[in-house]
């Protein structure tokens, strides 16, 4: 049978993926803020993300609501425009969910680019389910 | 203003972050299944990943359906079991997808990392949304 791992219990739980940042669409927003601490305009982050207005503006939404990001309203050549930051706080958390998925990168992609020469014999008895 | 970015269309859309293993459980039961080819029983995956039998089965089901996993039955002791293994093409993806989280963490947490000493000067005329 396969090795016994009671020690390891919630090993691969990963309980520092935050869910409000372990979305793809919120990730790709994160760090364009992150990249850009100036800020970004609502227009700037939907071409850096290539989302549309209604799921950029949902996102968004999700990402002010849990404290992480701030926004900012003026004009840039007389139009109305928005401009998005990140909190001191959201920082702090895209940094320990950054460390957190470097972790999974190292646990996993040494393993998953070796690849085995066949596949490992069942254990006696075991049939496709 | 914000510098511009339109030579960076879709910089940040991190087309490669396949949804299906873009989820939180599911990531951790491939990473399980990746670094046991062996296979892991139902009840070790549990464990593992700190999931109730209702969500294990849950996203195992996804997977299998997107046909990253195979499921094999046996038993073990005399009790029914069900072993599951990544199959060729779920070892696959999940490099892909790995190489682009990897890609991730480069892009974002250099920057993030760095705490700047001050936030930098809003554009003249942006106010508090």
């Amino acid at each position: 049978m396969p090795r016994k791992t009671k020690d390891e219990s919630g090993r691969y739980a990963y309980e520092g993926l935050d869910r409000v940042l372990h979305e793809k669409a919120r990730l790709g927003i994160m760090t364009s803020l992150v990249t850009r601490p100036e800020g970004v305009l609502f227009t700037e982050l939907k071409r850096l993300c290539a989302l549309t207005d209604g799921n950029l503006s949902r996102h968004i939404d999700v990402l002010q609501d849990a404290g992480l990001v701030e926004a900012w309203r003026g004009s840039d050549g007389g139009r109305p425009q928005t401009l998005y930051r990140l909190t001191t706080e959201g920082r702090g958390r895209f940094v320990a969910y950054l460390e957190e998925l470097e972790q999974v990168v190292r646990d996993a992609l040494p393993k998953a680019a070796k690849k085995p020469e066949r596949a490992p014999d069942l254990p006696p008895g075991f049939q496709p389910a």
